[in-house]
């Protein structure tokens, strides 16, 4: 069960309830009847949780758990134990997400305009929109309805926001037209000014930065992520693409559809990244360069040449993956070789 | 001597006093009637200050340094100057922490609540707990006595601060349960969304986040760090572990006691760090691995699978350390032949 | 042209005044009188706008492009379609730096202190300063003529901030002594402890930072980058050094004029940075180690020992830019061969 402090339960719901919520058919020794008062990881729940398996490092669990339902795949189905209830669909862990979301359905503020924040007279809000304490929106800005503003959070001049967008606290943007639907967490920044300066000796000239930061619909930004608005073209970031925590992008860079960048990687400026790309925690992708859609990049790589769609690559140059493992392979051989 | 703009000094204290505060014994030609104002690097002391050396890089620095007193450990004690007091001991770095300690005591403001915070009426706080301008403490809040939280910092509903935690300015942190003596420093996130989502074509769905963060007692967490909550887990920081600036810590993640984690590091989903590891700066731990008490990871590395107890580990992706060294010297080595 | 909603447009200006204010001198087939009315990338420029070509990559581009003028070298001038007006000039990136920055001044804030604003009556503002909405100001600081002072953000006790400083929202600053012309980006933290304890089984004692953070003029500090003070020696960055994103400083170290420091690196404790250093982006030098003037270091790179001035380094651990280059040419080799 999800600690009550901080999760507030719906529910319950029967086993019926949830396969016909989430498509999945019942399957094992349990019946549709069940009731289920919330979700839980498989080693930890009661006979009352919901749980998934989706990962096979789990199985073990799995054999050992007292969940009393559990979504898994039908391949993986023999390794229940005696008694459990099993929802089977190809998808466990969509399942998964689709029933937490109905027993822990998120916690919905009022709308309401803390009196210790300032918005601007100028500022548009749509309606139900919710601005907490000591948040600061500044003249022109338009924000969508059903968004929130979080406490301490800067909106700078001009900045829009669409509906039902979700910006935490201690989150400061600027120069940034924003979708709907999209999650900044606290401490992301979006906006300040790109990483450019000319050399005028003896030191440098700051190049003005005059585009902005587009971001699609549905979009994620991570914790303490920044974001640089474009020098000139705009720095965009396509819809559905999700940004872990640290993350870097600079100035100019176009990330497409629902790409996938994990935690303290950084693209370079103005890189372009197709639809779908995933790039690694803690990888790194030079400047002025293409990745094709679908491209993979494993974690802590350093990426210094285009890459075609759909291509995987690793290390540092990176090189695609299958050549990545013979380098590594040839070199730990060689380098045990040279022990005798 | 520390700028007086932002330490105040207690003391002077004579080096009798500081050899009992420490343990350390008193050596070199010096006397124990010696009063010294204040501590300073062994290059820029004056013979009114106490300084240290715990670095035998520093043995030049030591042999000039104008220093009052020093702490040292009995076989270096040759390299003083002639005319130094010495204070001997086996931890100088330690005992210099002490008397610094006693030196420089860390200013406590006056415990009050800023009239410009906002607390809600549900929030519990102990005996003189101090809350800054412009924070905001959400409901059910519980801080513990002595606690203090910084400026535009935001506390989210339910948390619970143990006692002499000290929470730095514009620092976020919700759904945690956190020990005593716990500091958390500038612009640290804890508690936010782990990154999880599962595919839904053409996008994704957000799996909720249903886990806390638990923080033992005596952790410091670093400026700008990020730690998620646990997906139905909890992401877990054991008691004693100290996280530098920069790092991430993803939901799930599981730290024994004692951890050292070194700046811009990250600790990808679900792995599970045994007591008293290190982690040097820049590394990566990918997800759902084991390491075992007392390992050490080299900076720069990425971890691809578990580590043994007391193992030490470096390179991309990650060997043993003997064998790391191997690699790269006989890598060094084939491309200097290849000159020829 | 730059969206009128973040940028205010001065101008229009004739070419020849452009001409003069950057001593470009008049090229290809247009004439001086052309009126121009903005600033615009190369491909998304119209006859109205200015642009420029540095980059040999978008010669391209340059040949497609509809801008009114182009500021350009003049052995590229051959590349430019016809009836374009060229500027010609031996650095059209600084040329263009001059010229946006009067095209698009920046926006200038009234010298406002917010009624929402806690400043302690000890602070001493110089004239014209701008203290935004519930920044917070402490006891004993000095801020300098013309400085700005954003939302949100905290000023600790007894610092020092020059002239004309751009202090964005939510940083955090303490123990610091700041030059004029400093600018701060969102997030940054400056000031806070070093990472520095003495093991005391079974945990650890804090060691007391009693040093400084000493920056220079006309540096720039990016978003959520953490600069520790010093230890007992003070941090110190040089007058012109530009500091991107997410970087960590740590305590005592010193890094010269003129330094160029990528998003994501990270420079441990005590090591010192010459002179126009150039770090890549996600590389991290190690501790105590000296970086001679005008060393280049390659993104992502380890460096684990001294370089010497002007040396170019690259890989983990890294190596001379030239060996480094040797070893993945030859590793990239073994491993093709193994293949067969």
């Amino acid at each position: 069960m999800a600690d009550p402090r901080f999760f507030r339960a719906a529910g319950p719901y029967s086993v019926s309830e949830i396969a016909s919520l989430t498509g999945a058919t019942l399957g094992g020794e349990g019946d549709g009847s069940l009731v289920l008062k919330g979700v839980a990881p498989l080693d930890g729940a009661t006979t009352d949780d919901l749980s998934f398996l989706s990962n096979r490092r789990y199985i073990e669990q799995f054999g050992a758990s007292r969940a009393g339902a559990v979504f898994v795949v039908p391949a993986l189905a023999k390794h229940a134990p005696a008694g459990m209830t099993l929802l089977l669909t190809p998808n466990p862990y969509l399942a998964y997400a689709v029933a937490a979301g109905a027993f822990y359905p998120e916690t919905v503020l009022p709308p309401v305009v803390a009196s210790s924040a300032f918005v601007d007279e100028s500022a548009v809000l749509g309606e139900n929109v919710a601005i907490a304490h000591h948040a600061v929106i500044e003249s022109g800005v338009v924000i969508g309805a059903g968004s929130r503003i979080g406490a301490n959070s800067l909106i700078g001049a001009g900045v829009v926001i669409g509906k039902d967008c979700r910006i935490g606290a201690n989150v400061t943007i600027s120069h940034c037209l924003m979708g709907d639907r999209v999650t900044a967490f606290p401490g992301a920044r979006i906006g300040q000014d790109g990483f450019g300066f000319a050399p005028n000796p003896p030191l440098y000239v700051r190049i003005p930065q005059l585009g902005r930061v587009i971001i699609g619909d549905d979009v994620e930004i991570g914790a303490n992520t920044t974001i640089d608005r474009g020098a000139g073209p705009d720095t965009i970031i396509g819809t559905g693409t999700m940004i872990d925590n640290l993350v870097q992008i600079a100035h100019n860079v176009q990330l497409g559809r629902g790409c996938i960048i994990v935690a303290q990687s950084g693209i370079a400026g103005s890189s372009k990244l197709g639809d779908f790309v995933t790039v690694g925690g803690n990888a790194a992708i030079s400047g002025h360069l293409t990745v094709g859609d679908g491209a993979r990049v494993a974690g802590g790589s350093g990426v210094m040449r285009d890459i075609p769609a759909r291509a995987t690559v690793g290390g540092l140059p990176s090189v695609s993956l299958v050549q990545w493992l013979r380098q590594t392979a040839i070199l730990d051989r060689l380098a045990k070789r040279k022990e005798k």
